[in-house]
């Protein structure tokens, strides 16, 4: 078991309740998707709280927040159902078991490999940096990066990505290396051990086993954005362009 | 008919043709997820044109990129199919084709909204900055920053924003401001009649009609990394953590 959990069997317990309690929902069926909801069921529900909400029923949410309470109700009963009939849910409780569904009551430590543009404006991105979350290193094989302090981090040589990996409990990496650097990079990152990978090169990964990857690619948001656009307008002439 | 584009009959066209060629296929139901994989053979095909390569099987091409031949035939038979059987396809011919069909034979211009740590990475980032991609101007509220140039860019006040998407022919927006900042902020770049945003603000934006958002939330996408990771652990207790 990795360093970042400090209590390994009440947290595997509860994720076998939280994942694997409906035997009509297996691990395998829950999607990113809903588990982005729940993320965001999660952020507004900490707003809330911030503002001392107690109690907020799943119509009260969605119109808030811009969701959908009928979505709302299906997700969270997907995870055994959290509200109480006509009462709404707590909550500061509903906030507390969707963030140790999501498995993000720990802290969770991340590494950098990259230290451009993106890597130096993620390390310092206060989502990066808190809660949760914490960059503890970047790496870089530029000879002029290397020792540079950015934000909370110190960019160090590629050679010591393993040693850093190990020594602090790190599971995630962002990759945002050049396009021609980012294969044997993710192999390097990926024989850590480390499991996950936030890749921000635009380059389609090799699958290796026991390591997911979760790609941003950017640019093709851009041409997605630029294609429906254009694809709307021709649709309505009157409109836009 | 925005300034973005110099010839929109021939546009109109090839769009109609494109997007309507095919009966079973209104716009409506083609995914953005289509549309993102076309980006990646678009990029995948100009590789292969830098490496001199004139013609390639879908087959060829899948095993190239780690991509899915069935899937690549699939897509361009959507759009009316451009391989020749038992010959492949043409790489430079293709690659021409998809970028017509993606609109990006033609300049779009970028404008940034939020010069902190996000919007100025992106401002400088090649993939914003090459092609068809061009950034225009950033904006920000804060004096210390406004007058400031960041790469290719100038920082210029909020109140700019409109005059400038006007002048430059801007028809994409990057929200790159704070959370608590970002509906307001939403809703003036909407109203200078931009059809696309990119927003970066961990806040789900309520809708409006004739503007098109796509959310870039990496704080969820840690998340999600978070709980796929533990969930796979706990699924085989032998591998990884």
């Amino acid at each position: 078991m990795a360093p970042t959990s400090s209590r390994p069997g009440r947290h595997a317990a509860s994720r076998r309740a939280a994942v694997r309690g409906n035997p009509a929902h297996p691990p395998g069926e829950i999607s990113p998707l809903t588990i982005n909801r729940i993320s965001v069921y999660l952020r507004s529900l900490r707003q809330l709280e911030a503002q001392g909400v107690a109690r907020i029923s799943s119509q009260q949410l969605a119109r808030r927040f811009h969701l959908s309470s009928t979505q709302i109700r299906k997700d969270l009963a997907l995870f055994g159902g959290f509200g109480v009939r006509g009462v709404g849910y707590d909550v500061a409780r509903l906030a507390q078991q969707l963030t140790t569904l999501l498995h993000i009551d720990r802290i969770q430590r991340i590494v950098i490999v990259g230290m451009g543009n993106i890597g130096t404006a993620l390390a310092r991105f206060p989502a990066f940096n808190s809660g949760t979350f914490r960059v503890v290193a970047g790496f870089d094989t530029d000879p002029a990066r290397i020792g540079r302090e950015v934000g909370p981090v110190r960019i160090l040589p590629m050679e010591d990505l393993e040693t850093v990996v190990e020594a602090t409990g790190a599971r995630l990496a962002v990759l945002a290396v050049p396009a021609e650097a980012a294969v044997p990079v993710f192999r390097a990152i990926a024989a850590t051990g480390i499991p996950s990978v936030l890749n921000f090169a635009p380059v389609t990964l090799p699958p290796v086993p026991g390591c997911r990857v979760k790609h941003v690619d950017l640019r093709i948001h851009l041409e997605e954005l630029v294609f429906f656009a254009v694809a709307s307008a021709t649709a309505a002439p009157g409109e836009g362009v």
